[in-house]
């Protein structure tokens, strides 16, 4: 099927069911602005040898790897957030880590599914931005970056933690932030650091980084507050770092889009 | 070691390190009013080869079983929440189910435990009580109760959730419990009823469960609110519906006492 434009007001009113077609279709649209109000979530595919390490050690870094859904191996419908769904082929793009190695960066996955494959999708925090936007709450996204916080390890599975950065102008805007994050821990919940990138090893939030496909930012004013969450492509520096065999992935910035309302998924 | 009476206020203001120490010694004491504070919890021991879908089970069930560590296979101390700890002893007392049937009830597990066994801690709602009386809030604690509600099966694992009934004499404190209850969803979270209990099949509040341990308490009065909490019994009824080979859990009532204050796992 050819590819089609779609306005952005279109992409914003878009349900996910219909998103997710277009994905099918071979097209790779950003996600921060589509499906106005639905869930995203990061993938993470690994073998079902490694699954249960796997989840333990999302159970151990909830604020970077909340786990919102987990397939029965070799079954590629996430049966809790969008049955309907195949996540091999309704995200835009995925990537491919062999060995810890970025191999492949295919628009589906149907050549790599295997019957012991599992995948668990993560909260991506692009949900909670509905819910700021909503209470009116003003920020700018920085972008996701690899930090220098250690992961609480788990079997094979061990790394540092990236996070996303979005600056806000306003004091009582920031604070109302982490009040409406808390109340989603199925999407990263709080931010875990607020201020200084270079106390988290980050060293430059200003350099353009295609691996995390942000945008170079304006620089920081003296006003803005540097908030910053877990992300959920901890999961691909822990495949680079582990060396895992393998890892299938989302491509960043092109998240699976749920059928819950980021809404059903809080907490209070 | 001779066994030792300790007075209410003793245990009350007991660390979690000493009291474990005393069930080690194999004493089985109720656990409601010891360590103030601090988060107490279930627990589940399974073996590796189900313990995926164990745990995949508490992550689609997270009401009623909230994980809040996972030993590695074989290793009896559970690193998150009580490094020091050993989960074959430091318990009061546990059950053994084999095949769905309790088959033992023993004052420590040294002889059932095995190199592939993984102990799983659920949040138990003993915790949260700690910040409903920090907050003033009222309630009676009326026991936990078999319901219809079905759990999300995953793999082997399939059953009924249990739940924990309180009565609360004055609304506003009623909802105050369903605010502070909602910050530590590692501990179940908010409630999942309100109200009639036959609406969740539960028949009869009031008579005598040994089985769950509890009082046969004071009928409801008229101005009497009564809120539901998922429980971490539900492992142990999902132990004997799906009749599963082997679950090692505490025994009803007396828990394992972490290390962790119940306001280190609130989300807010």
């Amino acid at each position: 099927m050819g590819a089609k434009n779609f306005t952005a007001s279109e992409l914003l009113e878009m349900s996910p069911k219909e998103f997710r077609s277009i994905a099918r279709q071979g097209q790779a649209i950003h996600t921060s602005r589509v499906c106005r109000g639905y869930a995203q979530a990061n993938l993470a595919i690994v073998p079902r040898d490694v699954a249960f390490e796997f989840l333990v050690f999302c159970n151990r870094n909830p604020r970077a790897c909340p786990v919102i859904d987990v397939t029965e191996p070799g079954n590629p419908h996430p049966p809790r957030v969008a049955p309907e769904a195949d996540l091999r082929t309704d995200l835009g793009k995925y990537r491919v880590y062999k060995d810890g190695k970025l191999v492949d960066e295919p628009s589906d996955i149907r050549d790599y599914w295997r019957d012991d494959l599992v995948g668990f999708l993560l909260g991506c925090s692009y949900s909670f931005d509905w819910l700021m936007r909503a209470a009116n709450v003003k920020f700018r996204f920085i972008g996701a970056f690899p930090t220098n916080i250690p992961c609480v390890p788990a079997g094979p599975f061990s790394g540092h933690v990236v996070v996303s950065c979005r600056f806000f102008k306003d004091s009582e805007e920031a604070v109302r932030a982490i009040q409406i994050s808390s109340r989603v821990p199925a999407v990263h919940g709080a931010p875990i650091h607020i201020g200084d990138p270079l106390l988290i090893g980050i060293k430059d939030l200003y350099s353009y980084r295609t691996d995390f496909l942000t945008e170079p930012p304006a620089p920081q004013e003296p006003d803005e507050i540097a908030l910053y969450w877990g992300c959920g492509l901890t999961a691909q520096v822990v495949a680079v770092e582990s060396k895992l065999p393998l890892m299938i992935t989302h491509y960043p910035g092109t998240m699976f889009v749920t059928d819950k309302r980021v809404e059903e998924l809080a907490i209070l």
